[in-house]
């Protein structure tokens, strides 16, 4: 941020009276300009013994393999979030079930929000931002090829609380580095 | 938003190429300036059948009681940001527990989240932001007088679980509009 959005006058970085973290602030109209972590919404499109994956079509990580997620709007509940984004970008209907994963990504400003939900149908297609799709049981799930590492923390609890028949809601925090030179999660 | 951030030249509200909803986008560099919903995180401090409530020392809903919560900042965690929160409203020290709400408030773009904590100990005192603190047990709490919907909600979860002697995790949206004629939740 280099300009006020609402005046247009230049921005300092600076800590405000009464505040302890450096903002960016703006000496002719006033305003303190805060910014604040994004929410990341998808969803687990479940059909039979299979989830559904989607091959991305736009960088960063073009070529992998993700679930259906991303950036909530205004306006949107978490939920309507991530039928959105499986609709965008899965052409694809679900009934939404239980949040299923919240993790974390502090160094990159984001909080990662994946449901699980059931396919009501295979008419599924690839949106703009998607190569392919295909089913993958857990047996043929391309681990190597994940796109985030929050989804395959949550690809890898949610076959693992399959096997062990009972679902719960996983909280956890992605504080380390990614061992790819990249700054993405 | 009137001026770009970037470059400071004014923005116009238009849909992008590609996008379905208008966005603050400027013709000058391109930028196209995206708003996304924040999250308000906080906790209950638990210390044995009671809770800690704070009393609001600022608008909106100066005088009425609340739960420690507050925006989460960038290079926190979800959890960091409910400790630092119950630190700064009410100088206290708490071991968080499970994720225990969030609440989707769409139309002010905010997602509420709550934990629950157990306060180490009594030495609790107001913040800049709190009038006063207080120990409440269930018979004790002022209903009517609760800031805000999303902690009134919180609350009502949290003694009915503890009086059906189990605890879990809640998940809603607060789509209608608020009793009273104002734009908090
Ligand atoms: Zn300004
Ligand atoms: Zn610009």
């Amino acid at each position: 941020m280099n300009f006020c959005s609402v005046c247009g006058a230049p921005v300092a970085l600076k800590v405000p009276a009464g505040d302890s973290l450096p903002r960016h602030v703006c000496d002719s109209c006033g305003a303190i300009h805060y910014r604040n972590p994004r929410l990341v919404v998808g969803a687990i499109p479940e059909w039979e013994d299979s989830i559904l994956l989607c091959r991305r079509a736009i960088e960063p990580r073009y070529g992998k393999w993700t679930l259906p997620a991303g950036f909530m709007e205004n306006g949107e509940t978490v939920a309507g979030a991530a039928m959105r984004e499986t609709l965008e970008e899965a052409c694809a209907r679900i009934e939404l079930g239980d949040m299923y994963t919240l993790i974390s990504v502090p160094h990159i400003h984001q909080v990662h929000v994946v449901y699980r939900s059931r396919l009501l149908d295979l008419d599924f297609a690839p949106g703009v931002e998607t190569l392919e799709l295909r089913l993958f049981r857990e047996d043929e799930v391309p681990w190597d090829e994940i796109a985030f590492r929050t989804i395959g923390i949550t690809l890898k609890h949610y076959f693992a609380d399959r096997r062990a028949g009972q679902f719960r809601f996983h909280t956890e925090d992605l504080t380390v580095a990614p061992r790819h030179p990249t700054r993405i999660a």
